[in-house]
């Protein structure tokens, strides 16, 4: 198998990518494709000393940025880090892309270069969300900002799929998220949304699903639009983060906190390690008929590590194949 | 001054609204003037003893459900103890009216029964989010779940407004909450909100604000739509609540845990007051003529009376004249 990487995407993109790759080089079969240029890649690559049996370069000239219009990018940045490997996907020279880049252009690129399995209007970021009972999942997790019922539908599919055939969980529950728990709460799009997933009969819809009860795993499956899904991840990333301080705040305030924090210090960092999104790799752009893995923006390095291993994985277990035939 | 109090709205309702005023009764001028169901209103007043002296009743024979549709409870529930305050208040028998009822039906009510303040199009739920660093506010926090650029730009200036003039921020900080930092990142609604808000010259305007920077408290006013709104307050809620069951566990787990426990207590339970949603009191719906004060749906006794409390100290401060005066 052969993995692609954008070693120009995200914020610390290139040398957390090269990392990345050097980390997970030992965990993996495949091997590893580099978009990106040349020179700064193989600098890189014997600074920290990596082994290169599995590792090839495709040089490109061009870098889509955060600030990059999504169309505007597919379309001029031809021979970029993201654009090139999504067309050497198209043509089957890689198995799988990942990128830590803007997701906008890649859900674009994805749609313009790869092309949308059949049936499927939008594809969907697909990522897990850490919950107090084990790991939910959350679609659209930013790739679409405005959405149509049909759409939040769709990703009601694709994210059921997703947690009874990659994450194991039988029949999982499905809730849309709203600001109330009775149907007929919340905006036109929601109403619709609502009326248009009661309709299946594959999934196990179980209704609306309010913000506050998600952290607690009320539902396995987490719907919503893309503007919504990017809020949720990004707002629980912050307020774990901010709580966390205050907590290390407190451990810190004299002799006698110290001692206590390190009675409980083991149990604090498996909390840590459950919620840290670095240690669940990327998140793969369910509904192109190839494997594209989103890696967080901000990525470090074991990020980059565990999202390769991520790719290796879903490729083994056919995602794509799978989600293509359920639907 | 006197503050009318739905009675029966709320998960908690009547009893948690009856212990509420008794517990608020010491520290306020105000006479509480209670709506609802007389005899049910006696009777929990008698059982929990509470001093009768400023307490008068209003009898209403319906109840605003969760269920309700707003505009038809506005309609069909004139006699409703929500609807029936609401009216009074605009006869300025009451100064300020109060209720944990049926958010969409009080911001009905407040438009249709109460009136706007000249220039405002949709009035908005003012909320305080609480953060690292201290009180940022938030608005809309969940009245209008539908939202145009317009509504958007009248939050940022009532929010911004209620920091300067209630929680004493000087110059605050004016967010809107996007999928990115860069102008030109999310839905049409929110670049189109970008665009009016920038050309305000009487706020002061940082642009984006991503949901992970939220709870550092990057700006004083983060500006959403009541949909967005509602997540971010419920979801941050559910977080810190689950990870707070989490650290429990983690300090229950033996003898030594269970001693550091106790070295850190008092700094947690400072923590634990800090984020704790009861302790702010309601949060006012701006806009609108008079003050209408929004308590938590799932308000408890001590929410109820901080949100009393709340109330007489918005009026003392001339809340609403201020917006009034200052659009």
């Amino acid at each position: 198998m052969r993995i692609g990487i954008d070693a120009f995407g995200g914020d610390n993109a290139p040398e957390a990518v090269i990392l990345g790759v050097k980390e997970a080089l030992n965990s993996i079969e495949s091997n590893i494709v580099l978009y990106g240029d040349e020179s700064t890649i193989v600098r890189l690559l014997t600074k920290h000393e990596v082994n290169l049996q599995k590792i090839e370069i495709v040089h490109t000239t061009q870098i889509v940025s955060g600030e990059d219009k999504p169309v505007m990018a597919v379309k001029k940045k031809k021979d970029s880090s993201m654009i090139k490997g999504l067309i050497d996907l198209r043509k089957k020279e890689l198995d799988a892309f990942l990128s830590a880049g803007n997701t906008g252009a890649l859900l674009a690129g994805g749609l313009l270069k790869v092309g949308r399995i059949k049936g499927i209007d939008r594809p969907a970021l697909v990522s897990v969300y850490p919950t107090n009972k084990g790991i939910s999942v959350l679609a659209d997790a930013g790739a679409n900002a405005e959405c149509k019922a049909r759409n939040l539908k769709e990703f009601s599919i694709m994210g059921s799929l997703y947690a009874k055939e990659i994450l194991q969980i039988e029949n999982p529950k499905v809730g849309l998220v709203n600001i109330g728990d009775e149907k007929g709460k919340g905006t036109a799009l929601v109403k619709e949304a609502y009326e248009e997933i009661e309709k299946l009969d594959n999934i196990n819809f179980i209704g609306n699903v309010e913000a506050r009860d998600i952290s607690f795993g009320q539902v396995d499956v987490i719907v919503c639009d893309g503007f919504t899904g990017n809020i949720i991840l990004k707002l629980s990333e912050g307020v774990v983060k901010s709580l966390s301080d205050m907590f290390k705040n407190v451990f810190m305030k004299n002799v006698f906190t110290k001692i206590s924090a390190l009675a409980v210090k083991s149990g604090l960092s498996d909390i840590k390690k459950k919620l840290d999104y670095s240690e669940y790799g990327g998140a793969p752009l369910l509904g192109v008929k190839e494997l594209i893995v989103k890696a967080h923006g901000s990525s470090n390095p074991k990020a980059f590590k565990n999202a390769i291993i991520y790719a290796e994985k879903a490729l083994k277990n056919d995602l794509i194949g799978k989600i293509e035939k359920n639907l």
